[in-house]
């Protein structure tokens, strides 16, 4: 168990209290990020129906049978969520004991020939994120320590990374082995973008077989998921040798409009405002063509999840809220840099939780 | 790209064909399964957007900017579907040229989040696979020649087994030569599963740090990706030693209900009476309470999909479709046994994919 069982049992407790507020019967959630939080549990029946109903007055969990034993041994158990088996043949829908015309929350990541099949029983659905995302964007004291866990666990593997940046070796060699040092400090790795040169203009290149060259810049992404299924996530931009001067003009700019969004990032400011403090820095320089993406999202037990720091959300940031803060400029055909921090607020400002140099880093290019 | 162009546009035709016959505006797919099969892409734009769009009269992708390179680049482009990139801030949805009061068919696979939205425009949404059913079921000669290639690849695997059965290793060693030898064939791992003694009794054990030891029965199910996206899936029972007279007589029962299934399988019969022809087998043997799940799933590029060969299922099986038969028995708490083949139906009867033998085979104890 990540957690001891009166976390789980609290964030239950608040999960029934938001229904009743928002006048809701029952959550219907399924498995992923909703069930890592609320019953630490990762499990996945593929095709199979599983899912956790919480009402104000009850809590169980319907389960394929063959993977019961997983949920009562764990939290589910130990928390007094009743376990509900269903075996291949049976009809799982028929065991969520909902009330006839129930309006019910259902996760976001449900799939949809089980929200269709809820439906086309009268169920009414809403998008759980409206129930739960007070209760997932802002974290309490045991996830910031894990999401601080996290941090330092990627920022050891980009304090490696100048020494394996070389002119001769490929992406993909670089990659393989921050997969190997990612996995000595997590359970499991999210993503490895190493884009070298041109590839780093595209902010959703992962790796290939391009052999670096002296000169070129390197965005290097990477994240993974620790035991208590808490995520990393840390862009940092390298360089092989000396970089130009336009790279270094540009490099400046972003690690200001970076820095901008450190200092802007407290409680009471938007999203979208966010979003805008960091864009402008770059606008202002003459780069805003070449920062194509939001400035950041948040992160939990998801890699991604609310809030998104994009223009136009009026989300109001809050005390606990963690969330990256990655602008980058890309070049097209040419190259591209990205500074990614996470960040958690705190009462006046806020705490990143990545602490690695923000400068263009060189990677030894003699050996 | 997998395979010629002329194999997409005219699945993409079918889909189109479907869609008119059965009075549907469009059909929105996501990513995973079914944007493997229409245009062999396996872009993942996470909580981003993204939907091919497919109307009788016309296709187009509707994709995050900076994933928008590898649609073009692929398939869409090749086959002259329209990408139409959309970047944050903007609304995705606004992009699908659905018209007013649209009923469209959706992925199975989309999150309900998208789904929710989608229908908050008015939309009326259906199961795609009510639509796409049919194309995906059958499998032409190009899919029946990969789930062929896939189920060689397995089986190469499957043969190396006995030589890693050993007293004195664990699940965990013998899982991760496994994984190395799943990758030596395949693009992808999708699952090991080593059940050792009591641990095959679960059928959805993946594999632990018990040591195996001599006398043990041990359930081995593995599968794989192939670089066109199919799919292998195989499970062989092995013994270290000498098998109980118990688990002798119970073998040789899964063995023939199996085979029965293999014997059964043909056009014209139901999904659920080949679900029965396999389950009476081990019923009138006396060990029905010990088989726990259905008989099978089709497979292709998703590891399970439909047919399901399940009890009530009406489903009439036709040539072409490929699915797993894989009955098992299960002593809690003492001992498993699967045996698991992938077949596909021709115009009388059916042809395994998977070859290796179906005794339960020895692996030597002495070494």
């Amino acid at each position: 168990m990540s957690f001891p069982v009166p976390t789980y049992t609290s964030r239950l407790d608040t999960v029934a209290r938001l229904l009743d507020e928002q006048g809701l019967d029952a959550a219907v959630l399924t498995p992923g990020a909703d069930l890592r939080f609320l019953l630490d549990s990762d499990i996945d029946t593929h095709e199979r129906f599983t899912a956790l109903v919480v009402t104000p007055a009850d809590r169980h969990v319907v389960v394929p049978a063959v993977d019961a034993a997983a949920l009562r041994d764990g939290v589910a158990g130990a928390a007094g969520v009743r376990v509900v088996p269903w075996t291949d043949g049976e009809d799982p829908l028929a065991l969520l004991e909902l009330p006839a015309g129930a309006t019910v929350a259902v996760s976001a990541a449900m799939t949809a020939d089980h929200l269709l099949a809820l439906q086309a029983r009268g169920v009414g659905t809403r998008n759980a994120t409206t129930v739960l995302r007070e209760v997932f964007m802002v974290k309490d004291a045991v996830e910031i320590a894990e999401l601080t866990r996290a941090g330092h666990a990627i920022d050891a593997v980009h304090r490696r990374v100048p020494g394996l940046l070389r002119p001769g070796r490929t992406e993909r060699e670089v990659a393989e082995e921050l997969t190997t040092m990612i996995l000595a400090e997590h359970v499991t790795v999210d993503f490895v973008i190493v884009g070298s040169g041109p590839h780093g203009a595209d902010p959703h290149h992962s790796f290939s077989d391009r052999v670096l060259a002296d000169g070129d810049v390197v965005v290097v992404d990477i994240g993974g998921t620790l035991d208590s299924g808490y995520h990393s996530d840390c862009t940092r931009t390298y360089v092989l040798g000396t970089p130009s001067g336009e790279q270094r003009d540009a490099y400046t700019v972003l690690r200001d409009a970076q820095a901008a969004g450190r200092a802007a990032a407290r409680p009471g400011i938007t999203a979208g405002d966010l979003d805008g403090v960091v864009r402008r820095v770059i606008d202002d320089a003459g780069y805003g063509e070449y920062f194509t993406h939001r400035t950041g999202h948040g992160i939990g037990v998801s890699g991604h999840e609310e809030p998104f720091i994009i223009a136009g959300d009026d989300t109001v940031l809050a005390e606990g809220m963690a969330f990256s803060i990655e602008p980058g400029i890309y070049v097209p055909g040419r190259w591209g840099a990205r500074i990614e921090d996470i960040v958690v607020l705190t009462g006046d400002g806020c705490v990143p939780l990545n602490t690695t140099t923000h400068d263009l880093v060189a990677a030894e290019v003699a050996r």
